[in-house]
């Protein structure tokens, strides 16, 4: 392909999806350099993000970019980036979520700084998909979902509960606070175990830092909100063993994550370079393989577009406290962070991502009732 | 092994699960053949249901001792007869439910005898688990089942829905009666097609004689209860291609399956040999690959247990029925039939396999509200 030709043919792209340049629809694009068309197609996802931190381009409304593209699946055409190619094959060689490598996103992403979740979450620090159908703003909405896992997993006082990937200890806080549980739980961020610690404090919670892989014991309940992406392809059944190892026999295990159409191997390249690294979005097959022979699955619910209002909500906090953040982190980190939840919005209103949760018991238990809302 | 140690390996076997030989419990095994032993080991689980068949043994409650059987895993000691070997390498080598064959479950099962089906259903002759949850007895479970589709499809009058595998025209009936739906249902049973016809006559129900893979048209819904059962796992892929062919872009796709915790590549080779030939037991994982791309999963519900309640109401009506019926079949019959209903039951009271309901849109649909009971 010819370097000229490269303006053309992503013109006659984004028009199939109604996105125009230099246009006055909010989802247009805006371009300020001349080389965009031709990075964007040398270096696909990976470029266009790059490129937006650099500030070549702007839109008014990402999320409605975002949410146009996808539905028009334009993600297709820019796959296959060099990139994206040699990011597969280091992925089938490596487990790049090994022990070793586990705690590289804990270190770079959530230990990133607290004041800027602080500042962009409710206040209960919960960083995971809310639950909006009965909710009017984020911090209702991250209340209720807790709530939704608690009612699901039937959650009793005194029960020992197992949190894989606790963050800031949210849940667990909840969980103790409001039915009475005893829980544990585990992250690989220092951060989060401190912050956590102190979030939980007088209550019986037991924040650690610690893998998922690690945890001994066994628990009534085993749950974990927002760590199965992270865990990577080739550790799912590893996850499963794990629950079915902590988890007493007529216990409930639970999980709630991201995921995807499609089972893939390797994540989304700006995803992972920029924001978390190593992640990568389950698939039901996949997840279904996993669980196999050691975990029956009572109930899958599908809320993905509750992602967007939620990252929606967070947009909106983001960009309210920047004036407060912007003396810790440079313009380029403003619009990494925005192309981040933004393109996330779009990606869970285009539906090319949903959210579940997951409700599984050990094969031949009583089916618990937990197809609630 | 020496035969005489067949008897001693067995009872072991057995009391690992709390299971007698010629002992007062209901599940207790009465054994009438000294050969029983011996055939079981050699031949698994056809021989287990060949012998019962034979009047070799005995059993007050064969759905509490397969409950009890299969929560002990025990159908894991009998696998590897040479009997399932050999059926695995057939399934592997050629399409068991291709066109030419996909005829043979209809001429063997459906057409059995509508008298048959007509003494052990309930009055609307639904052939697929009921819903139970507010249900007193079969005839309400039915018609909660069908109305629960019927709410999570979201059909309104007016809609055209195809139903792929329409059993006697049931469900067909009441979307028509109740919602004002356009139906149209296609089987492999001409017997089938001959009853639902007269069941529905005056509806705007077209019953038809057709296998799915043929259908042409397209549809607001597109429906199936019970016939992802009988596709066989080369064509999983198939059906979500003709429900993506047939079903308009806004539409909602749906399914209503017995779902297996393992992937399976063969069925139980006493059921398909003397039940449902070629029938097999989808997992999640083949399901889920089978809708990559195509299908977007909005929610999947488990009401497994609902299934064994459906069995023995099936079974109550099967035996009050009998003297009736038993100048028809004979006692081979009889003791065939009781031993598909009653294991079936424990199977699903074991939790070994599952009844699912999915709802499914394409990709970059609004999401449906799907998630009823």
């Amino acid at each position: 392909m010819a370097k000229h030709d490269a303006p053309r043919i992503m013109r006659d792209l984004l028009l199939t999806a109604g996105i125009g340049i230099n246009g006055n629809n909010p989802w247009d694009i805006i371009i300020h350099h001349r080389d965009f068309y031709d990075r964007i197609m040398r270096g696909g996802v990976l470029a266009l993000g790059e490129s937006y931190m650099d500030g070549w381009w702007d839109c008014e409304a990402l999320d409605q970019l975002f949410d146009r593209a996808l539905r028009a699946r334009l993600d297709r055409m820019l796959k296959g980036g060099l990139y994206a190619v040699r990011h597969a094959f280091t992925a089938l060689l490596f487990n790049l979520q090994r022990r070793t490598r586990a705690h590289e996103v804990g270190r770079r992403h959530y230990d990133i700084g607290n004041d800027l979740y602080r500042a962009m979450l409710d206040s209960r620090m919960v960083y995971t998909c809310g639950y909006w159908k009965n909710a009017k703003n984020l911090d209702e909405a991250q209340v209720a979902k807790m709530d939704l896992v608690c009612r699901k997993t039937g959650i009793k006082p005194g029960m020992r509960v197992l949190d894989l990937g606790c963050g800031w200890g949210s849940f667990a806080r909840y969980a103790a606070e409001t039915y009475g549980a005893e829980v544990t739980g585990v992250t690989i961020s220092k951060e989060q175990v401190a912050l956590g610690k102190e979030l939980c404090k007088g209550l019986p919670v037991d924040i650690r830092y610690q893998d998922y892989r690690e945890v001994t014991g066994k628990y009534d309940r085993v749950i974990s909100i927002g760590i199965l992406e992270h865990v990577g392809y080739k550790n799912y059944r590893t996850y499963m063993e794990v629950v079915d190892k902590t988890l007493k026999n007529d216990g409930i295990g639970f999980f709630h994550t991201i995921g995807g159409n499609v089972s893939v191997t390797i994540g989304n390249p700006w995803t992972t370079k920029y924001i978390f690294p190593n992640g990568q979005v389950p698939s039901i097959a996949q997840l279904g393989r996993a669980m196999e022979g050691i975990m029956v699955m009572e109930d899958w619910h599908n809320f993905g577009p509750d992602y967007d209002r939620t990252l929606m909500a967070w947009y909106e906090n983001f960009e309210r406290h920047w004036p407060e953040l912007k003396d810790r982190y440079d313009e380029r980190f403003h619009r990494m962070w925005r192309f981040y939840l933004l393109s996330s919005a779009g990606a869970f209103r285009s539906r090319s991502i949903q959210l579940w949760q997951v409700v599984m018991t050990k094969p031949g238990s009583q089916q618990p009732y937990c197809r609630l809302e």
